[in-house]
């Protein structure tokens, strides 16, 4: 369902051009400094209006309607809506009937019997990331002093992005992108045993972000093709530093003290301004479908925010389950 | 924790060389039918024995301690048991002061306090898998007829297999592998939105099997350096069919009748023969290991089985989950 | 944690002098006909103005911020919110140091280190209940044909609840009530075994209602001092039918057909006009705490509907959930 | 379903004649001292025997299966299981088809299709409270040195229990009871607001023991009929000590520090050496059915072992949940 978590818990609302669209967070710790101009820096990241993003721009105003007094937390769930300004439904009526390649039309209809709100892809919009990037916010504070850095590495399969978004302009085409992200100051020890490995949990969440299709920690997809003399990551201390960081950071699905890192493929923005082969739903005869609406040409500009505050969400969880872990003294004077 | 799924439920325990392994399944349908012998295809390919896999054999014998009456389920939990037999605790013991590179042997010690079962991997081992295979053989019988197929496509970076498991072993190396999972016969609506979406649940259990380090659907992380022109699959009839299926079977996080595609990276065993930079937890100082035990050159060998059970984990949660959506008669003639 | 439920799924936030309060619902099925007018019979029975309630009046308009199209749930979430207007925060100013006796005013302040929003209870306030109300109305929707009804049979231990009001407020005292529920058309069969019996998932809902200090189901703490021949309902019917109902309509933790009946016990509203006994929790010293704020003689008054909401929600669940779960063909014909 | 609790997890399985019972903990921390022998106290009490309970001796030995190394607890998964070695399902074939009254026999059959194991009550026995009482054993070693102590205080409406027993064994009757539990040094604060409120969790599991047909709190029932100045418990020092305890230790749903207060009414068991009405399932027709098998003549006598348990996984689960709140510096000197 729309929840996510376990101690740190984010339960998603809203659709692309509904009244509002974000969060509720659950499980935030009291007495944590909270206001409206704390989520701003990361709203803007992931905002549009860079060249290469959709003209839809947003204000993206956090309205916090609870869980938060005098300017703190109070432990209490934090409601985060952010309403919607700039939509225009109308633009979507007709893939109702002919669904758009690569989009949820099709699926989303067969999955709520025809009745999901369809007007720009409603709850499954990469519009609802915006209320992960303000859970994000809220998660940070918890974590804090661990760092997130996430950043787009290749777009359209080239490193020099921003040659690729002006390509993809000019031949009015859509592309991809490769996240990179980094977490450092990440203590050893995070994460729980097999189901619920640090590798689990982020890519549970990862994956729900619309149009990720890979993830991968350290080297990745790489270690299939390694021997084990090269992917092992020599142990450089006892506080569990490694020499190389093959494993991105977790053994065993626990964090290890090294950075975390993973990387995340973004496919291009299903949304072209071409036609696309698809099929008349009343006729059932095939159909061609241009997309109307306003889109991005590299939706993967946007992701890396969205990326941290992901990850921000999970360390966040992890971090508050650790310190519940009363101990008896360790043993042999492990720590 | 040690939990996963919704509806149909799986509880995992036990450790490489304690008294057992296995799972608890809850949420089994009744009236399914189920004998010991139903385990026995799926074990065996799961079992060592074949070049290249360890030298320790275990009998496998499944003890269904409750949860079964007659031949058949009652809708109670399932425990299927697993004695370990061909267990030898002892060659573990110095790992526990010089921590295995690549292993949990450290990240385990630093999270449990020193108190966790170090041997052979303890409660990390890839042993714990052949509860994985136990449940696996339970959800089929929930997902019939839908199929489910993995199969390793590359080893050591090689499509022929069988030479790279020579090779690894004539080299006193391990090796890493590929392996390529498709589900057919899915109907389309499976998934939740957001965060239950159909990736970020398979992910979920897949990064959970021990080696996993990459997970991507469709074409995946090829996926970032593609157009929307080419990445979009033309939909070619009502039914969701598309002409290609570069979203491995996945739109909005929802299944779209397409068979399910994904790929999944096995680094490789960590264990090697050679001798590993590690330190000395006791001194603090370098220190070199040389794994003891009895270990798989290519561990990726017996994954496949293992993939299809976390796939059919899923995919059983998801079909139950999906049966329970009550619905009203859908709009405009939506199916 | 602030949410409920395992396939209609309820979370909960606000604060009684905050901007708003409400619920957000996830697990609607899709196509459900939902107006705001549709809460309005019951959220006027929670309502306050009657003879023995509270002056506070608010207006209780549901906003309906998502999860709705052309009058239809879409099966995304629901978040109805509650703009909070007849707010008066300063009255409970001095509650901080003077927690109030039989409030969460000290118990909140030591749960969240003081940085609980403690103006009329805040989180902790029967404000909130106005959220539950609605999600009931959400899920009477799910859950028809099946009628719940509850009503107050006992005020201050008189079966004359009027009266009682009367003296009660002659008096400047508050009392305490009995809500008794019934819901009929219950199919047999709903219900998990062991921890999610019928009687565990009411329970765990009902003593989430501020002030219910007591649940009991069928001949309830009765039960304790008779006999099993007079305490067993004898069979009357293949379908369950029994002809008397000690049971509550629930064996073995699943319902029998028979209507649910439980009674839930109401506690007096601890904000009496008269002083109590106290600590300053600045001196340590005893002091004397008179409720300012605006309270109900008799809480009670306003529990039922409150009650069937709760009731509605679990069997809400319950039923979709049933309904997930495909059986092969009956054994011996069982039904 | 089969599972409680969110820190400290139980899941339960087994059938009453079937290969055995017990229970799965997880989640419990690593390093706690466990033997065999530890349980062997709280078995005992649990255990058939005494005047007025079943013939049915089960030796209730526990065999630790995982999760336990060197005597000590290794923070995976524990699995104790029970033998069941006194079974005698041939007693029970009957009430497939003429279902016992006040028994799961029908619902149970009703719920799976016929496919449930009702031997003995199958899953649905009271058999599988040893599994719980064995959970318990694990908990109290999480939540020492808070204490908790169960008795039975009224057996069929008397508080003289062994001569309320030896009437109803005169009588060829079968009684119902009063138990009443309190713990004592538990910590204020405990307990999470609205749905997971501590009389919520209690009451959950605690109406998850079969033949538990009521739950108080406190003053509980009483507290209907009184007034709020006789009600409230004044507040005697900053440490949340209260004069009264009508509360029964809890505010707002938070244990305040007072001792926790609780009762539960257990009905009397259902099995008769009398015949009673009932329906014979083939024909339809009326038919009377006579309790084969071994059973209590007072359950409730073995029942406060089972409270003990029940309260102690809850006080285990919510205090490690507790010690998960990082707390910034409290706000005026909240403690």
């Amino acid at each position: 369902m729309n929840s996510f978590g376990r101690m740190f818990r984010v339960h998603i609302f809203g659709e692309s051009h509904g009244p509002a669209v974000g969060i509720l967070v659950d499980g935030c710790p009291a007495g944590l400094p909270l206001a409206a101009e704390d989520f701003e820096a990361d709203l803007e990241r992931r905002r549009a209006g860079r060249r290469g993003t959709t003209p839809r721009r947003e204000p993206d105003v956090p309205e916090i309607a609870s869980g938060v007094l005098d300017g703190r937390t109070t432990g209490a769930p934090l409601l985060i809506r952010f309403a919607n300004e700039s939509t225009d439904p109308s633009a979507y009526d007709r893939f109702r009937t002919t669904p758009r390649p690569g989009h949820a039309d099709l699926t989303a209809r067969t999955k709520f019997g025809g009745w999901n709100d369809g007007r720009g892809s409603g709850h499954f919009s990469g519009r609802l990331t915006v209320g992960l990037v303000a859970a994000g916010v809220v998660a940070r504070k918890v974590l804090a002093p661990i760092r997130l850095a996430a950043r787009l590495i290749e777009a359209g399969g080239r490193a020099d992005v921003e040659a690729a978004v002006d390509r993809a302009l000019a031949e009015k085409q859509t592309i991809g992108g490769l996240v990179a992200c980094e977490a450092t100051g990440v203590p050893a020890g995070l994460g729980e045993p097999f189901f619920d490995s640090v590798e689990s949990l982020l890519a549970h969440i990862l994956f729900a972000i619309p149009a990720v299709k890979g993830v991968e920690f350290g080297a990745g997809f790489a270690l299939a093709g390694m021997t084990g003399a090269a992917a092992n990551d020599p142990i450089a201390g006892a506080d569990g530093r490694t020499e190389t960081n093959n494993a991105g950071g977790i053994h065993g699905g626990i964090t290890n003290g090294n950075p975390l890192v993973f990387r995340v493929a973004v496919k291009p923005t299903p949304s072209l301004p071409t036609a696309q082969r698809t099929v008349d739903l009343e006729t059932g005869r095939p159909a061609e479908v241009t997309a109307a609406g306003r889109h991005d040409t590299c939706i993967a500009l946007r992701v890396p925010v969205v990326v941290e505050a992901a990850a921000a969400i999970v360390l966040a969880d992890l971090l508050l389950l650790e310190q519940e872990r009363p101990r008896v003294a360790p043993r042999d004077g492990a720590r």
